[in-house]
């Protein structure tokens, strides 16, 4: 079996996706930042009063989903359609729950796109409250769904 | 306790370290990329003949380091002076463990720059990779070690 | 009234514009640079001899069009078709009356683009000239036409 | 007189700097969005519920600073040290005044970094309001004040 | 005759492409390094054991094509759909070949997406192997081919 | 012998020069585009006239040379505090010479932005007279001299 992302000799090439059809294309990541309790409190009381990490780390998604082809070096330029990102803190982690949705018409998919909104979101979340709690993790990142393209649906085992 | 990204008033700023020293930095981070062992043969394997995924995840985030000020909304720009990545496959996970250190002269640390580089190297497996398994996960991305600074050296548990 | 940028629960997103027809998009907006008319006169005198004021600042607007999607938070990337820059100096402000025109064939508007090729070009002109005048003031920019897409037809009163 | 960012021949060109002491520098500006009372009134009520405008702006001036001399074609890159935004509703414009102030230790100043922090918080709010009122407009972007360096301390008249 | 880069007065401006249809459109570039033939063997003797500066050569080849539309400034942004770098040690220059091959579907060509990756490849080696010796030169870069579009097929003499 | 920009078990990183000292450093490359006389007359009359082709080349090769970090992998970010470009016409070639004149204060020299900025101006140069000449030639683009940092001067053969 071979990885499409080289040739035949081996070398890294942006795949050549001319000859495939512009569809409708989605995906779905996921990931988490883990933290303490008490650094989670601080995170969701912040967004009524001293500060809105999640609000920050939201856009900061949105806008990393924007730059994927400049971060993955054999990524195609994709023009997104939409990008969404939900921030769900969960006391059971205890941490925030990032999920990002990318759409775009074209020719290859977003998974990248999502990932890299989801990482992004992620990283942010950690930078805004690293002088708390540097033991954070940022755990679990993966692909929940993809649909739209030849290699059809994949959905992640729940 | 507050978070200080935020001013009193609740909004996010970029702290000012105009009065800090510029002093030796450096930071070390790590994660991993899961997936199945046959997947990490094909990769291990491919360094030699079909495509070399840990060098073009290692120049991925060499790159992505650079770029963490464009990524994270509240980040200084530094003048980062190295950056190095170790990609090493693990069986028993399996998995490749990617580890970034970062060194730069400066008025803050590079924590975010060590932590952008470990994600932007392990996302550009999971692409390189994705054609073959799209149930890798990205694992553990955390911080190793930080030094240089007022703040001073922090060090993960092992 | 709801803004279309955030969803019901007040959360920022790109907006979902997979479902709109692609279709010819054209913007056009205005702004103006206002400085005292020794500075002006020293602008378009230099266009001959002393430096091409004019010329920077019409090159900076166009490549700040190409940079839309990257600076404004929620703005879609788009493939720009067509953009120009009109640059007049006006005695009666006296000051520099900047226009861009810009064109797309896309699933959402060029005003953004048009407004963001006005400001760099002003804010390059600013740059420019505030060694010899500091109080300089970017005014009145706006957007002046818009036309395509399901919105339809703008137009700014004279 | 002659404008610095060109030589003697008339060629633009990125003034030399290096044998400028680096010195602590600050620049503050300032300009305007003006809407209906309607429009400033959904904004403001916005903050609380329907999604907050001023947050997104406010994060896209920070960014934007960061940006600054990608955009600027003949700007310094610099190590900017602190980023500011203050954006304050005022009925009776009615609309929004944004301030932004910066900070670096460099070798030039950080003007337009100020001025393209208060332009792109600007253009980010017209964006996420034109949906509701296109007739918006962006007023009186000016410096405010700018200290360090030989040229010494510049201030607005109020 | 004229040059399409300016408008009748003379002014720069980015060339509407609004009425252009979207074709099938290839361009290949090729240029060289020029190097001594020792350091030529270090190149090529690395990529087994001391360091691939051909696989990053490619993959900045790569990556710099899909940064065209920011370095030139009145290229159109292209949706990209293939990039491929091939580069041939050859004894008898002695130094490295290095040929580019990009495809798009859009309204104008790809010419300089191939040449911007041909240059960018080509500063890269000289970038790694300027240690051992600097007087190196990047030398013949030119376009070798280019078809689709109106202006139909173009081929370098041999 | 060793290439420095890999490490002892051949793998590619960005250099440690923490330890350099900072100090002033100056770079220029050279390098040229080969054009006919007749498309050379046109770029010179068009000065004046049609279109200012160089004006645009020696801005874009000034971005580019901000950009030089961003393109090459390996490139530490640098503080650049002058970029000055040369363009001249030479009937004898016939075509146009460039060359590029960079300084820091840095712990690593300007050679690779020196030649960026020169190869960006050069394609720039490129792209706006394709239209008319197509077999357009970059040729010989060579580090001039570079000055400053431990290595010390290194001058070019004439």
């Amino acid at each position: 079996m071979a990885l499409t992302h080289f040739d035949a000799a081996g070398h890294a090439h942006m795949v050549d996706v001319s000859e495939k059809p512009v569809t409708a294309r989605i995906a779905i990541a996921r990931g988490t930042v883990r933290m303490s309790a008490e650094t989670l409190a601080l995170v969701t009381e912040g967004r009524a009063e001293k500060g809105d990490v999640l609000g920050v780390a939201r856009l900061a998604g949105i806008m990393g989903a924007k730059k994927t082809a400049d971060l993955i070096p054999l990524c195609h330029p994709l023009p997104i359609t939409k990008v969404a990102i939900d921030l769900t803190p969960d006391p059971d982690l205890p941490g925030i729950v990032v999920e990002a949705t990318v759409k775009t018409g074209g020719q290859t998919g977003v998974e990248m796109e999502a990932l890299t909104a989801v990482t992004t979101a992620c990283l942010t979340i950690y930078d805004m409250v690293k002088a708390v709690e540097k033991t954070m993790r940022i755990e679990g990142i993966h692909l929940v769904l993809k649909d739209g393209g030849k290699s059809g649906r994949f959905e992640a085992a729940p």
